[in-house]
């Protein structure tokens, strides 16, 4: 691991594994880039639901944060799961203080379960603060309905949501179709300043737990090995599919982790 | 990775990544096992020390713990930082509720800075509660020292500890050598109700980072690939030494984290 540059994922913790810093991590190492967390949340989780929470002090999210900043060189920030809007000011807080290169941001809103996972003044903080110091914003289609306050119903409407969600601040965004029907592949949207992308997937009939937080840090993990946005996005949904595709179901229920390093023993 | 059995890390969570949980569940997965954590204490650090520390509520890891135990097919526990005498009584009364097949017991107390990590009243409790459930207990010379009460001053007095230490009730014992000055060789001692045995591997010349905890979990990854305790702990020596040589320094110190992939790529 011969690269000067580290990750760092600002997200909760899955004592389960399959998603949150876990995933991260795991995904920064399968890139070769030393990783580096600063945990929003621990949750108590496993393969059927979470059954505790414990939110650390604001100032001790910082001083995880800090302690990452002022001692390695960082190639990129990826943020995941911020518990409140106190959390999401601590963040943009240092962020605007230490102005890492690059922050990936998945705005963490709704569970596949489709529950509202952040409360309603949480949305505006993340808006106005977040979304203009992101690289790339990786909304699903119902986080991308909350940003911009209206349904995205066909595909036609997310080719339209994915330039209106770019004109919200970010330098790029990834709209992942994940949740949209559109038959049997899942179309994933790009758009920054000057262009436009779409890559397509086989659809895979797994309930799937961490896709989420694996794609937003395998695009972390690409801007520091120095790829465009628009390719670091491409290079992670081939990268997810290919970690859903070897994954398997570690508990009692059907959900499937990724493995995060099965694109290396095929 | 289609193994069923998953391996469980309780210890701290280091922020800069090269120890605790990180280092663990990376181990882990470069075994091909998939990690589950119980986080016992947070700690903001980087590769010049630690900045601050947060503990979560001793009920929320047993959450934590359960949340684990009760949904996935555990194969071996590992355990490293635990902070207090609260968090070992905790631990061990949901370890005496569960029985994992295996117990692997990294007794943290001193740090390679010589700073003594665990008070003295838990230490009593580690050794009452915790050593009677370990298949294998992973202790430095100085926690060894501690646990023996008295010193071990070179390598004759290392041989008899060993054998002394797993008296005290562990099934297994690896006495690591690192600290004791053998020339330019480092031994490890092992020894087990029926069998003892050494390790020996060149001194590297390096201050390296996380070396405890992830031979700590190698050798758990091991039991839950079907190793016998003897054989787990001779794989994950030479796993460590390969990890290490194959690390770098991603802070502004001469720290060396381990590349937990390295002998993949060699």
């Amino acid at each position: 691991m011969p690269r000067s540059t580290s990750a760092l994922t600002i997200a909760g913790s899955d004592s389960g594994g399959g998603a949150g810093i876990q995933a991260d991590l795991k995904t920064f190492a399968a890139h070769g880039v030393h990783g580096l967390s600063a945990i929003t949340a621990l949750t108590a989780q496993h393969t059927r639901g979470v059954t505790a929470v414990h939110v650390p002090p604001v100032a001790f999210l910082r001083a995880q944060i800090d302690a990452c900043l002022e001692d390695f060189d960082i190639g990129a920030v990826k943020l995941g799961m911020l518990a409140s809007v106190e959390v999401i000011h601590a963040v943009a807080d240092a962020l605007q203080a230490w102005r890492p290169p690059h922050v990936v941001l998945d705005p963490v809103m709704v569970a596949t379960s489709g529950a509202r996972l952040l409360e309603a003044d949480a949305l505006d903080a993340l808006r106005t603060r977040l979304l203009p110091m992101a690289t790339v914003l990786t909304p699903n289609t119902p986080e991308a309905e909350l940003l911009l306050g209206r349904p995205i119903a066909d595909g036609a409407a997310a080719d339209e949501a994915v330039v209106a969600l770019r004109a919200l601040g970010a330098s790029a965004v990834l709209l992942k179709g994940g949740h949209l029907d559109e038959g049997d592949t899942v179309t994933d949207r790009y758009a920054d300043a000057t262009t436009t992308a779409r890559w397509q997937q086989p659809r895979m009939d797994v309930d799937g737990h961490g896709t989420g937080c694996t794609l937003a840090s395998a695009i972390a993990a690409n801007l520091c090995l120095g790829m465009t946005a628009e390719a670091a996005c491409g290079a992670a949904i081939g990268y997810v599919h290919v970690a859903l595709a070897h994954g398997h179901a570690p508990g009692r229920s059907a959900v499937r982790v990724l493995d995060h390093f099965g694109a290396r023993r095929t």
